[in-house]
């Protein structure tokens, strides 16, 4: 019926539900700029000309319309807001539709996770895709709350939104032809699946590609970008929070003149404070045009070349049949947002939500946090020789090792150089614990805690006394997950994150402020101004980034690829 | 485990099936030209890059290294040669990927039709799929062999090789929401859906690509192209052996600077002694490099743009994973082919094949010509008052319509200015038969007929005597359909086309001269020097043509869309 009324429509013997006049539209298969009116009947376009009639009509006088962008490849989790928070704060941007890796809380609740993800995403006013996660758990050197195997993969092959397989990021498996990892991408032939191949090169990248894998987001140079295009892999620019590679990325792209059309924008890993200042997209095509590249082109990139990258149809251009999710733009330098139609609906207006809406149940998805009872002597560290201990180097992922002795660990804690760092198993109860030393986080006095810890999310804590350790772990137990700061056995400040342990499901209003105040509070307990309190720790727990980590099954060294013995 | 050899190979650790040295490829994912080799394992490109070896190896010597090229569009049948016969010709020349539409054996046998073409072109070196024609039959104002409703299509939606829809004639149908129309499109939702809208534009433009059709190869000026491609359609660029677009439409597109991702070749119809001088994929970008498009762009539009369009993996590109179907080519002005490889298996080789095959045989497609018993009066023209007479126009497809007099249609037909024509259902013994004049054919003495007659496909015969007349129709049953000269009851000449009376399996070494000595009987017989003496008959039975048609069911003026009462 809906074809027949845009058939009719597109022939004028009907009344739009909505034409767009006065729009310069923007041309992603020509790489023109045209003015034009826009046609829109039941959520699609049913036709890009002149002289139609409305039941609404808007007159955009003259501003650019673009279609919706596209953010190729995110982890929303890492926003810590849930999906339809998220969704609402890319669209505000033009975002119509993000491409995700729901690998966080993947890591913690398994396939339920991504079922969580897709139900809190159902219905919002984004075309909300799935990747599914490849590699939960991340590494054999930690306990996830899950494993998710092929066969549970295989569950997901119907759901209409779960696209593929995501960030492959086991490339020993591979090129070693691991049967677990090739029945994942058997799993997923003829399908999109996405890569992670940071520096991977030569002989290596041309196995990685052949295996089956698609897309990848990891490159850091333009030599490594181009040699990943030419071996047909589409690159997915990245500028995200922490990663910023779309400079170096565009520069090299725009100079050497290449072909486009297998490039993309994403953003990998975003706060939801950076989304919500300059979106993701939308900074993506200032930045890439301020670099010289022409805005049409910047706008493919957005658009048309991430839908044909991921197969997605009826998304990602200005014309009949396609879906009426569009963005109207004041420019193109700043490229401003007008508004922001989502099946033809205009769901935002100069920045501002046009409806209102509510925001999803918890579900499944609350209490995450199962710890067994903690011993007495739990924060003790074992009788040893020389102590490994992680020392964190300012403003970077990567950490060194430092090995001490017993003296100089008991003096290092005296002095408050040294704090105790534990990860605590915290899904299934195992009592499983790590315990370690830190150096160069600061804290005077107290103890900090999370459960966003990559990839598996155990809980960790840091802290000066096991007192002040164990009155954090229980606090977020009783929040069921988040941040936490303890002092003298009371808690300062927590931000619960109940789902998962991963996401809060307050509106950005509350939340926003409610982070900032955590951080002003650790920073003013003593944390080192130039280190992220939480995220800092976060990433302690990742037995993949050189040189030391700690996880719930003990000190491991990324360097020589083992347990501390 | 071919997977897993491939990815030994990439990684060195194995040796290639083949690897072609000192390539220079053509990149079509960055535009690029670059030297390197290229490792093959299992009939798929496992590595681009250096050092490898191989079981074969080939020195290339610095020649260009193309993906195979893919014909987005013909109809084979138009050859008159089986699948397999065709297939070679376009081997020979670079193309390894036909999208083919078999809708004139499909107007003959129907269902059985296609199958004939998939099993004639099951296992050849060529990537051969199917589009399944959407108008059998074509106009309601004939018979033809059969109908293929959106039911009996439906049988295959399964066939790995049906790809979707072919080119959509009905273009009243599709506007004007038929049921009929409608199931079809409906069917191949979410699929390729090829157009036919020869100048179809403006609000008929975008409601016909609103309905879900993807591509057109019928634009014969640049503006009606880039209207197309605007509106979001896939311009397949026809260059074949009547309807030559090529230089006017890529003119435009390079003088517009036009994005050139959805532009693709194609021959539609191109005739097989065509073919066999300057191939078809190859001739197009030989003529779009000589308009000044640069020669990785042209290929572009021959490899990976076509893919793209009709969403073919592995097909299109030199890179790990995708098939070994390359092109070595000995420049890039005239696009000489050195060698052509099929999954990584050396076919051609300086023109010559590397391989002997076999040809198909026949198999259900033979007897085809079902005629009813004619009666003594079956070519008499029925009492009128005047008679409308079809009058070719020289090098043209279309007629005029002049009506006479009893009196001018008796001294036309004494004078030899005027023969009689009749089109005879072949397919179901029906007895139908139309009868009309012809005029501006020439023809001295005797009679001509064929079985190719668009695009239903009945006998059509023309003669100044009614005993060839009937002669002739007797010889095309005894030969169960193709070409025949008839003269005073003798048979002069005949060229079997025995499968589905439209193609013969003969080797074109045969057939081409067999092909060229039935035109040269034709013209001493009298036909017109200007004339084809059959492919102008095999057009005139086609009721969608202006002016004047004869079909089975009678003389039809396409001006007044109805039969001459």
């Amino acid at each position: 019926m809906s074809k027949q009324e845009q058939i009719q429509v597109a022939l004028g013997q009907r009344k739009a539900d909505l034409v767009l006049k006065n729009a310069r539209v923007i041309d992603v298969f020509t790489g023109e700029i045209r003015l034009a009116e826009v046609a829109i009947q039941g959520g699609r376009i049913a036709a890009v000309g002149c002289g139609y009639c409305g039941a609404q009509e808007a007159d955009l006088q003259g501003r650019y319309l673009a279609p919706g962008f596209v953010n190729a490849h995110c982890h929303v989790e890492s926003s810590m807001v849930t999906p339809p928070v998220y969704c609402m704060e890319e669209l505000r941007w033009g975002v119509t539709t993000l491409i995700t890796d729901p690998h966080e809380i993947t890591n913690v609740l398994g396939g339920d996770g991504v079922r969580y993800m897709l139900a809190a995403s159902q219905g919002l006013p984004v075309n909300y895709y799935v990747q599914l996660p490849s590699c939960v758990p991340a590494t054999p050197f930690e306990h996830a709350g899950a494993v998710l195997t092929a066969e549970k993969m295989a569950e997901f092959l119907e759901e209409p939104r779960v696209l593929g397989l995501g960030e492959m990021m086991n490339y020993p498996g591979v090129v070693g032809c691991d049967e677990q990892v090739l029945a994942k991408l058997r799993l997923f032939e003829g399908r999109v699946i996405d890569g992670h191949a940071p520096a991977i090169s030569g002989a290596g990248l041309q196995a990685y590609v052949g295996a089956g894998i698609c897309t990848d987001h990891e490159s850091t140079s333009f030599a490594e970008a181009r040699e990943k295009l030419r071996a047909g892999m589409a690159v997915l620019v990245r500028e995200g929070s922490a990663s910023k590679n779309l400079r170096e990325l565009l520069s090299g792209v725009i100079q050497e003149r290449l072909d486009t059309r297998r490039l993309a924008f994403c953003t990998d890993d975003k706060h939801l404070a950076d989304i919500r200042r300059e979106g993701t997209v939308r900074h993506c095509l200032r930045l890439a045009v301020d670099l010289g590249m022409p805005p049409v082109t910047a706008i493919q990139l957005a658009t048309i070349n991430a839908a044909q990258i991921f197969g997605l149809r009826g998304i990602g251009a200005v014309a009949p049949g396609y879906r009426a999710d569009l963005v109207v733009l004041d420019d193109l330098e700043q490229f401003q947002v007008a508004a922001v139609y989502k099946d033809g609906i205009c769901e935002v207006q100069s920045g501002a939500f046009c409806i209102a809406r509510a925001f999803a149940e918890l579900g499944s998805a609350a209490q995450s946090v199962h710890i067994a009872p903690l011993a007495l002597d739990a924060f003790a560290l074992p009788p040893r020789e020389t102590y490994p201990v992680i020392r964190l180097v300012p403003g970077q992922i990567v950490t060194q090792r430092v090995d001490l002795t017993k003296a100089q660990v008991q003096e290092g804690l005296a002095e408050g150089s040294l704090r105790k760092i534990a990860v605590i198993e915290r899904h299934h109860a195992t009592g499983n614990i790590g315990v370690g030393l830190l150096a160069g986080y600061g804290l005077t006095h107290g103890a900090v805690a999370t459960t966003v810890a990559h990839d598996s999310h155990n809980l960790i804590v840091v802290g000066d006394n096991d007192a002040d350790l164990y009155a954090a772990v229980n606090e977020l137990v009783r929040v069921q997950g988040g941040y936490t700061l303890v002092k003298d056995g009371e808690v300062l400040g927590s931000l619960p994150l109940p789902v998962a342990g991963l996401m809060s499901n307050q509106p950005p209003e509350q939340f926003l402020p409610a982070l900032e105040q955590m951080l002003a509070l650790a920073h003013r307990m003593g944390v080192a101004q130039d280190i992220d309190p939480f995220i800092t720790l976060s990433f302690l727990a990742l037995p993949v980034i050189p040189e030391l980590r700690l996880t719930d099954m003990g000190m491991f060294d990324v360097t020589s690829f083992q347990f501390v013995s």
